[in-house]
């Protein structure tokens, strides 16, 4: 899937930020000269975003020699592989270097990290989602770096799916209230989805309903007691748990009965993937 | 300051991923119920940032009853403490929750980690330095929120600032030409900076008459025997070092005779505050 | 709900196209003069959009004395009705007038044909609903006005819900392969939609597990064949039909036990509304 | 004549309207296919606006690996006919097919209603021509398409002509002041043309040294009694009438001696002509 | 009339070129220090362009406490006059001191320079025109500046005007050719105008039924033969002349009997008008 | 170096302000028609900026048959010099040619004029340096036509040097403050120069350790006292002066013991390079 427009404003912003008005280091290359180089993982990491990099290159309007991409998005790498490969004007690469490693340090840590929590999964059916609390302008890659990393994603944005939660159902004045507005104004293929704090609210959802249930912040005994009871009254119901989960967390959780768990985590505390650019002289040039 | 029009963009871009065309969940609560809401911490933290609550509103195009912000940048605040205080239509605060809180997490989540890094230093005159490793788009935020830390700001771009690297030297043929290359093209008030991976390099950087060396991945015992030659050589000279510190390094390199650490994990790897909203019922509205 | 940012970007355009560099009519008018400026229905009509004139003097930078809107949004008026009333310079209102009246006449047309869809559905839960054919740049404001004329919007955009056509089942390789490769990647809040040609498809769709079928271009008979036979198999599909229905066409269809009849003429093929701005002398100015 | 960038700009808010994050139901395509589409006329209509598809492509960014157009702008062609044949990538393909057809069924919609116009001129210097009542964001196309129908424009915006109305007259204190006014300020190479509502208003348009008139909402007696007054009064005044002119209308107007009939309907009120996109298995794919 | 939006974009360009991330220099002044400034003519000028200032102002977001602007456009003032007296923030307004000088120099440039112009004419019926040859980004301005000095425009851009020049008189294969193929396209309120290198030229022009004749770089003999024959043969003839037209040779020219000169220098060699903005220190602040 | 994105925009709007809606003019000229363009220089003048020729193609879209730009920047050439060969569409070159035209004649103009002080400098080591008064939206270009020229530029911005004048030294309540409030801010690669109006001053300034001053407006005489004083204190001080300097004034000033020169009207009063572009009639089309 191509890039969306939002992506190449963020692109676009990222150059301006870090280019200005030109790289003055630059300068202390030769115009002409030009260079290969290589991006390199420095630790096992999980690959994502790689379609960034020719973007990155045409936005910042590099001519381009060869781009090679070694790995596709999701591939599983050592510490020392080689992940992409260009041959272009040194100082357009040099001018370029940092941008590139900015957005795949964080695609590549997102995917990593979410790759270990599909390990924890396995063969299970449950999905481990990821939540709205991505980094201001990188919602698409956020979300598309969990989906490398083996995972899936909760709805896009406020206009891609209906949570309902505490407020909503205070300020309609009662959860089949809060339901029913909603749903006689959106569209016939929108699911809705309720969070709730207790039993009896997520059993008042059901009778409105509803279909997908988000029990927040449940201790475990709540869950384990909950969670029959809600299957029994309708076999169908989708049910989700949230609430600071961590991979210790996840463990712990991981054979409850439920569809799915969301972690916000994946994407609000990110450790940047250790990848770096490596040059090599070119032998077509005075480099 | 005020923010700059790149700060204002990526505002925009992360409205726009957030809202669409508009939020489904937000048609359960009456159109014109009123709402306050309260911006809490819920862990300690270092504020930074609050200019972004009332820009945020002013892009989201949100009137606002009233804003109060109890807070200046770089405060440390308590678990449990109210940040800001926002009045205004229930739905269109419901619209602007997660983009205020996504920005707010990590500004005070980049000042809480420098902070950190501050409370090491007490009061010796070295300076820890960020770098250009920030979140693409984040440049101006990141870099702000660190001096709301505590810290101090490495160059801005590559358009403010030199530093010649392994890369810059092998292409001009040798460290006296790169620095010569740029030092003949670039105004008088920037100063150049060279990297360097051995003790031999450094003394080229000051025999061609330059003043801030950079010491890039030097041992300990490397950097003990090469400060006291170069201190010597050039009492006025600046020295930097880098390489992967962390608190735990820092500690170790704190007391050695550096004006400058730089560190790439204030802003490439940043864990969230953990900052939430708690909306009110307003007196004078039907919520 | 405040207008989003695409309408905006609508509406400078517009303003640009018919502003350019600037009035060379209004030259004609004391620079001073100040005017007020009714818009009135010159037929009976369903208003929709009113938020547009506060935008498009916004967006115009126009100083408004005052602005006035009479009726809101899905009121039906009749003709000689006054929608609202402007004062400000002479000179402005006139730069902004047929911009004004441009948005107006669509956004009224469409809902005021919807409306003649509503007047026929009457108390029936049957939803009359548009499609994505709305004129270029539109999306939102086409879409806004139909909900204001009491009809209901199919999906958005192509993030906002799926309808897998024949091209999709082709390529795919089969209804189930496609219903498969889709659910396996969206998120558990968006509801999947199958257009079938025929009862055979329709029948694969429910044992595939999708609960919404589009009958594409069914015949009245093959419809009256089919529809019991999948409420039978499926008591709470949900059933959509589809095929330039028109004004008349929707009364021979209207009672099909069908849920949802979708409409592309709501929104590709829309007579203007009939409105028009009336000037009047201004006591306070020497107009 | 190249798109200008208004265009430009109204294809990206109309991807981004439809595409949004990306196509759902494309999912069910594999990432790899390719197809080849034709845009065929499902009835008989004036083709307009060919460039639009080459530039929403280039706009999507999707690699084209063949694009015919087998048509000329203005042609007449039959239902059935083939008009473009595209071979992409399928889901690229999918991602813009909606909106390359609600951009030509509107610009074909146009030329073909115009072309009516024009069939009933025939030989006669008569011109029909449009007014700036387009659809907003869409006067550059709306204008264009009048064009390949056989027509001509009035002037495209307000900065492009002068046409003085009652409220400029009012406000300036009289026809021959309001002339002046402009006439002193404006290039010497835009001419002034006047509303009139009467046979003595025109005489005045003609004493003050204006060369066109329009005649705006007179009867057909009334057109008759002035316009051979005027006509002695100054041979080579150009006359234009104006006021809800149809087709029908037009048959009555069409052999008095004016120069310009103007017809807001030409682009207020727009039926989208009937174009389909058909889809053909690739050979060279594993569609 | 109010800034047109291009004005707008060249001014945001101008804030970000300056400006960038911030002003460093500011940071000697404290943060709640506040301001006066006045703008001070320094030698005598023709005040243009003051609508500038508040949107500059307003652009780059500085709270204004008051801001008197003391002339307006067209104004002509003595050297150290007072024009504008802005009072806010100290390092706001140091922060947009240049940008708004950059700009007013050149607008009281360009209609200092007018003005000259303007003083020769006198009481004579000729129009001094300038010319498309502006600053890139500027046209509006400078035409605006032009006007302020008290001369004329000529078109604006290529869609508001027409002027054939040898090449399309060439490329059309003659005069008459040309002539037709624009006249039968163009919208009846857009004159044509031709370019001509001898008398027979222009003799052709008006045998095509043109109005305004352009005499390209005659010698003053030539010229002194041309007009009488002109206007003999179509006495309301609307003759223009150019060629490197200085003040100087403006003298030499400006009796002879021809409707507009037209002079390239208004805009494209422009002196700045020297202008300064003085501070002082403002008694309700600590500055 | 390749444009940065502020310059293409530039481009844009000065596209925009001359095509508008498309060239009235080239409607006289078959559309199919091919021609060769030759820019040629009608004075001496130095080459500076023909990077933007292409880049003025590309924006606007024109397809370029060949392009060749015959001399380098920085290039001296004579009157009649071919500098640039284009071969496109006819209507095409003429709808960028006064674009072309305007942005050369202006970079030409300011390389020729700093050309000219370049000629006085010689070989001595003095810079002449341009400062921050450029047309707004020109301050990369016109910087860069500087360099053209052979002289050096001053701090790009704001935000890329610190200078500190009167007003930030009252501001913060005296030289050594102001310097102290900066250099506890900024990063350790930006160098401070302050601006003094005296010797003490100055003597100020270097006892707060600052390496650069501005001596601004200071009498021949007193530059003649200062010099010496300021080169015994320190050595290595680098000294600029500033004040209305001309070509005139600069032989006077030129054998002073400065480091630096700056002149503001190198940008702020330029006079247009004369430059036209000559049509030829291609052999392969009709023209």
């Amino acid at each position: 899937m191509l890039l969306p427009p939002g992506v190449r404003s963020l692109i676009c912003l990222a150059l301006e930020e870090d280019l200005g008005r030109g790289d003055l280091s630059a300068l202390a290359v030769p115009a002409d000269a030009s260079a290969r180089a290589k991006i390199v993982a420095k630790s096992d990491l999980i690959v994502s975003g790689t379609d960034l990099i020719s973007t990155i290159l045409e936005e910042a309007r590099v001519p381009v020699d060869w781009l090679e991409i070694d790995w596709k998005d999701g591939a599983q790498v050592k510490a020392g592989t080689e992940i992409a490969n260009i041959k272009a004007n040194a100082r357009a690469i040099l001018g370029v270097e940092r941008t590139i490693l900015n957005f795949l340090q964080r695609t590549f840590g997102v995917a990593t990290q979410a790759a270990e929590f599909k390990k924890r999964i396995g063969d299970r059916k449950l999905r481990v989602v990821d939540t709205r609390k991505t980094a201001p302008g990188w919602r698409y890659l956020d979300k598309m770096a969990v989906r490398h990393g083996g995972l899936w994603n909760h709805r896009f944005g406020l206009d891609s799916g209906i949570l309902l939660k505490e407020n909503h159902i205070r300020a309609a004045g009662g959860i089949a209230k809060a339901i029913e507005n909603v749903r006689s104004q959106v569209s016939h293929g929108v699911e809705i989805e309720v969070e709730v704090q207790s039993l009896p609210e997520a059993e008042q959802v059901i009778q409105a309903g509803v279909n997908i249930i988000l029990l927040d912040n449940f201790s475990k005994p709540d869950l384990e007691a909950a969670i029959p009871v809600l299957r029994k009254q309708k076999p169908d119901v989708v049910l989700e748990l949230s609430g600071n989960v961590t991979l210790e967390k996840l463990d712990e959780l991981i054979d409850l009965d439920v569809d799915i768990i969301s972690v916000g985590a994946l994407t609000h505390s990110v450790s940047a993937a250790d990848i770096s650019m490596l040059f090599e002289l070119s032998n077509d040039s005075p480099l």
